[in-house]
């Protein structure tokens, strides 16, 4: 039998992924704690959390233990009609630790499905009040998904290139700073007269696929408040910002105003399997509860509310509001301000940020988004057992929470050492 | 504390629910084979399989045992510059049973996302090549999914209409049937003239949504060959036709030409958990193999190929083949084949259609999809502890393969009931 790497090549089509310029993939067998292991045994630290996910650490034994036993009592049901404990215990445990102005829950299974339930939340609110507002409006360099609508909200263009003349109607502003917010403001209360704007979505204070680009919280707390006073429906994507990463469960919690509708997944689950929330006020609920059918939101997937994914879900809720995880994470903020103060200067570095548990670093040089220098990191990260995924010239951490001060420094020193490649 | 269905008003938000005109969820607390039961110990046969998904029957001990042992291994790891054991096998296990001419897998999280990258990979195979091909061909009560590119494609107005001015160009052509098929095929080979369409997107001989809609392989083939001589990409929805419901692995098994594109979803996981492949020709795969990055797809979702939802669909697959389960497939046909006999000619009965292991009937009333009279046909077959859900006047049944003969005669036993109710 062939190995896997060569036995990939024969069907799979990977995602995110020109086949011909990057023909090998790494098989990986095993994961364990912050750990993944390659065939050969090869250790690699997950530096970026498979994707933001495995927060709590892979195959973490107290998550594995609560799905197993779901999954001997009730593995699937219809959820238009039917209700199960595993989604009803999730609502009361997420409700408790979501932003207080959030009422309601509307499951669906991945980022792409949560920010398409709250645009078609939003568009329909304003079109069952007979209003005719239905723009967009997003944040420059935002990234929502790869579905449709979510494509359309989002402007990283080598996604979205062959698909364009397809969009909804999206119209964009900066994201805010300290010199540019009075000027965004104010092109905002100008635009705001037309009075055709539905909602506004945002990644509040971090843009992930923006390579970590951060903002203030105040700007976009003004932005925020705006819109609001003017009949815009907010909506925070947390998919990527939520449970945990950004030091509070949310990044909205840093923000004084709160987001009318809100989105999340990938840590959701706690890096099991797919699902996803998009929650809401009752003020967005109830222009949908009505005795006409046809004012209800009829969007549903198949494996909605689907009860293994539920019982990961309260497992990792369960782990974040516990002592031991909120300390967790005070020990990676603090040691990730440790190595700011050590690394910041160098002259090979432009800048660095931090927030909660992500911390971001440019390099000093000019590169291309998918280009060779990027995978000359890449290759310099795994040779010494680090996964991190380097975004054009940004190296960004977001590990899991329970990765050790003896993992964090061996991510820290591979990015020192490579410094000296660029 | 208070009950479940008390407990569930509270947070949460069921899709395709009008809460005001149904606001009570039925707690459903376990499942088992064939069965769902509620809080109170009452039984139901679940005979829709859940949404089609739970083909095998629920908590299946062997789709459970390969899904704890994958959970002790490795739970989730990107799956873009990295692969793992359950992706590869599955994909050498699904390639061995789908129709020849498909090469290439490509992995997302539902029905929705399947058919939003069967469209993506179909627009820009053309865009690729520098095609003008940009116009979408479905055919009318089309239904396949509910995200901005899915709703684009489906037809039915009670889901779609405050997001119609926000969809892809879409034509639609009638199912169809030996009586319009040269009439359909000629008004194509005129419209073909205009060389713009890119895609036929279709549910290949049962339209699900649309009622168990069920039309003819041969009228099928010639519009799907017709198309593919004028280079018309040819996907095929087997979402909810997959795996063994039309008696063969596939809906296309039964269709001379074969598809371009497939999607996948629901009975793919066994009825664990969510996950969707759409899988393409090499010929399809090869207009994005290039030197050029940006001819890649640049679509993935975080959860993209998740190892347990592997394990489960490699599982699921390895049933699908075992001959028990293809002799419990050949049962419930024969079974449908017998009631159907029994039951056609009787006088409140429109007609009735049966392909593989679906069989529908229509009763002869005037009913709206969601109105009144469904809801008390809905009542009377729960109230008889079996879960049929009706869809305006057309009662079907697609109940797990593994339901025994006394359910099967349950279900039959409780539809005969129902024509009194009419």
């Amino acid at each position: 039998m062939k190995n896997l790497a060569e036995r990939d090549k024969k069907y799979l089509w990977h995602p995110l992924t020109q086949h011909k310029l990057h023909p090998e993939m790494l098989p990986i067998v095993k994961a364990k704690g912050a750990l993944l292991y390659d065939e050969n045994g090869t250790e690699y630290i997950d530096g970026i959390a498979s994707w933001y996910t495995s927060a709590y650490g892979h195959c973490n034994d107290f998550i594995l233990k609560k799905v197993y036993e779901q999954m001997q009592q009730l593995d699937q049901v219809v959820f238009s009609g039917f209700t199960h404990e595993p989604a009803v215990k999730l609502s009361e445990d997420l409700i408790n630790i979501l932003p207080q102005n959030q009422g309601k829950l509307f499951f669906s299974d991945n980022g792409s499905t949560a920010v398409e339930v709250g645009i078609k939340m939003a568009l329909q609110y304003h079109h069952n009040q007979g209003n005719k507002q239905h723009v967009l409006l997003a944040f420059e360099d935002g990234f929502h998904g790869d579905t449709f609508g979510a494509m359309s909200v989002s402007s990283l263009s080598v996604y979205n290139g062959p698909f364009e003349d397809f969009f909804i109607e999206v119209e964009r502003i900066p994201v805010p700073t300290k010199e540019n917010i009075e000027g965004v403001l104010d092109a905002l209360v100008n635009r705001l007269k037309q009075n055709n704007i539905a909602a506004f979505i945002y990644e509040p204070l971090v843009q992930g696929a923006a390579a970590m680009k951060m903002h203030d919280a105040d700007g976009l707390n003004r932005i925020v408040s705006l819109l609001q006073q003017h009949n815009v429906l907010t909506i925070a994507d947390e998919v990527m910002t939520g449970f945990g990463k950004t030091g509070s469960y949310f990044a909205s919690d840093h923000v004084d105003t709160k987001p009318d509708i809100m989105c999340f997944s990938k840590a959701l689950t706690a890096g099991l399997m797919p699902m996803a929330i998009t929650s809401c006020t009752l003020n967005v609920y109830e222009a949908f509860y009505s005795d006409e059918l046809t004012k209800g939101l009829f969007h549903g997937h198949t494996y909605t509310a689907n009860p293994l994914a539920c019982a990961a879900a309260l497992a990792g809720i369960e782990l974040l509001r516990s002592n031991e995880i909120q300390s967790d994470i005070q020990c990676v903020i603090a040691a990730h301000q440790k190595f700011d103060a050590e690394i910041k200067s160098h002259p090979k570095v432009a800048g660095t940020r931090q927030c909660g548990i992500i911390y971001a670093l440019d390099l000093n040089v000019k590169m291309e988004r998918y280009g060779n220098l990027r995978d000359r990191l890449f290759k310099h990260f795994m040779d010494n057992g680090v996964y991190l995924r380097p975004l054009g010239n940004t190296i960004y951490i977001s590990a899991p929470y329970i990765v050790s001060d003896d993992q964090l420094q061996k991510i820290y020193g591979t990015i020192k050492g490579a410094l000296n490649l660029v």
